[in-house]
C-alpha cells in the first residue's frame, strides 16, 4: 500500500475543519495506527460503497486503494472538503471513486443503492446520530453492512493521572457538547446501531497505547494529536466560561507530563459493524 | 484444555481474599476473557518458572496446563491460599507445580533460579511494587523474562456515563490507596518495569468490552464481577467518610444501568513482557 494518510491525520484534519488548532504531523507507523483504529477495511470486488462523511478524503485514499475493484461513492456536507478530497484522490491516481456534495440527512439516493457503507469520525458531531444511521441503513440493500468508526474522548486514560488534565479533556467534551455533537459517542455505538434497526451488530474497541518506547506515537498521538486538540479548545473554553485559564493550562502540562519518559497514555477508537435485515 | 478456572474468577476470588463481598460466577466464555485479559500464556518445555504470588490457585491451574513440560514453583504469602491451591491442582491431576509459602520481599530462592517469572492481580496490593520487580528481577537468569498482569480501576469507560457511578468506582480506588495498595496500576506497568531494570519491556492493553449482545459478560463480569467488587466496599468507604449512602447506592444504580439493554460496559487489563539484561 503507498503512501496511505494516517487515519489520525484524517481525524486532525477533521478537527481542524472544525476549527480547532493543531499542529503539524508527521506521516509515520501509519498502518500500526490505522489497524489500531480499526479503519483497515477491505470490501468485495464489485461492491458499491457509500462513504458518508469523507471529510478532505485522507480516509478515501486508503479505502480505495484496498479495495481496488469496488466502486465508490464519497459524501461530504462540505463543498470545500469535497473538492479538496478529489484533487487528493486524483493525485494519488485513484479512479474508483465518485465524489459529491451532500447532507447526510438529505442524501439524493434511492433506498437499497448500496451494499456496504463506512462512516468513520461523523457521528461526533451530529445531533441526531442515530437518525443519521437509520437514513444509511435505508441506503442498503438486504444483507448490506455499515461499518462506524468513532472516537471516544472520554476513553483516556494515563499516568501520571490528573484531575486537571481530566478537566482539560472535559472542556473538549463540553465544547462538542455545546456544538450539538458528543465526544463519548464511541462507547455509544452498540445503542445508536441498536436504535438504526441493524442487526448481527458486533463492536470492537481499538485502544492506542503509548509509552516511551513508543516515540513516533508519544510525538505522533499523545502530543501532536490528542494534545493539541485539547489545546485547541482553549480560547473557546475559556470564554464559554467551562474553565478558568490557569486550570485549563495546569491541565495541557499534565497532558504533556504522560510524554515524559516514565508517562503513558490510552485512547480507544471504537468500531461496530452491523447488517441490514436481510428479507 | 479441561476446566480452566476463568481469570475473572481468580480475580473475584483475590477481592474475596481480602475482603470484598462477591456475588456466585458461572464458569462460561473463559478462554475468551483469559484471551483478553492477556492471561492464556506458555512456556517452553523445560522452563522452570515462578508463579509470584499464586493465590487459591486459579491461575495456576491454567498455568500448568498450558506449559504441562514446564515446571511451575508458586508460592503465596498466605500459608491457607498455598494449602487451598495445592488441593486444587492436585484435584486438576497437575503434577508440574510445587508450592511454597513465602513473602514476595523475602522470597527463598538464589539469585538467577528462574528461566520465567509470572505475576498476576498481585502488585496493586503491594505499597512497593517496583521493589518487587526488582527481587524478581533477580532471580531471572540473564534472558529471562517476566509476565506482569494488572488490571485499573480507571480504565472503565461506560454508557450511559455517569459522574455518581465515577465516584463508587473511586470508593475503591480510595479504599486499595488506603490499605497500601493502587487500583490504577495497570497503566503503570511500563514505567515501573523500567525501574526494576527489566529490558525490551512491551506493554499490551487487553480491553474487556461488554454490550448487551454478550449476556454472558453482562452477567460475569459487568454485575457479578465489577459492579459486585464496587459493592463490596459499600460499608468500609462509607465509615471511611469517603462517601455518603445516598452518592453510593447512586453510583451502584448508574453501574447496574450499565446492564441494560442499551449499556455499554469497558475494563482494560494490562499485560507487560519484560526481559533480563542478557549479560
Amino acid at each position: 500500500m503507498k503512501g496511505p494518510l494516517l487515519v489520525i491525520l484524517l481525524y486532525v484534519s477533521q478537527q481542524v475543519r472544525r476549527g480547532a488548532y493543531v499542529h503539524g504531523y508527521h506521516h509515520r507507523e501509519n498502518d500500526r495506527l490505522q489497524d489500531q483504529a480499526g479503519t483497515l477495511v477491505a470490501y468485495p470486488p464489485g461492491s458499491v460503497v457509500l462513504e458518508a462523511g469523507c471529510g478532505i478524503g485522507a480516509q478515501t485514499v486508503t479505502l480505495a486503494q484496498r479495495s481496488p475493484d469496488a466502486r465508490f461513492t464519497s459524501v461530504d456536507v462540505s463543498a470545500d472538503s469535497v473538492a479538496q478530497a478529489k484533487r487528493t484522490t486524483d493525485a494519488a491516481g485513484i479512479t474508483n471513486v465518485q465524489f459529491q456534495q451532500a447532507d447526510i440527512f438529505a442524501l439524493p439516493f434511492a433506498p437499497e443503492s448500496f451494499d456496504h457503507v463506512f462512516i468513520c469520525f461523523v457521528l461526533e458531531h451530529l445531533s441526531r446520530p442515530a437518525e443519521a444511521l437509520t437514513i444509511l441503513n435505508r441506503l442498503l440493500r438486504p444483507g448490506g453492512t455499515i461499518t462506524v468508526i468513532e472516537g471516544d474522548h472520554g476513553s483516556t486514560c494515563f499516568h501520571s493521572d490528573s484531575g486537571a488534565a481530566r478537566m482539560a479533556i472535559q472542556c473538549l467534551v463540553e465544547s462538542q457538547r455545546l456544538a450539538g455533537g458528543n465526544a463519548l459517542i464511541g462507547r455509544q455505538l452498540y445503542p445508536l446501531m441498536v436504535e438504526a434497526g441493524l442487526e448481527a451488530i458486533r463492536v470492537s474497541p481499538r485502544m492506542v497505547y503509548v509509552d516511551s518506547s513508543r516515540p513516533d506515537l508519544v510525538d505522533g498521538f499523545t502530543r501532536k494529536t490528542f494534545t493539541a486538540m485539547i489545546e485547541g479548545v482553549r480560547e473557546s473554553a475559556i470564554e464559554a466560561g467551562i474553565i478558568d485559564r490557569e486550570a485549563f493550562d495546569a491541565g495541557v502540562r499534565d497532558l504533556h507530563r504522560t510524554t515524559e519518559a516514565d508517562g503513558v497514555f490510552c485512547y480507544t477508537f471504537f468500531k461496530g459493524v452491523g447488517e441490514k435485515h436481510k428479507s
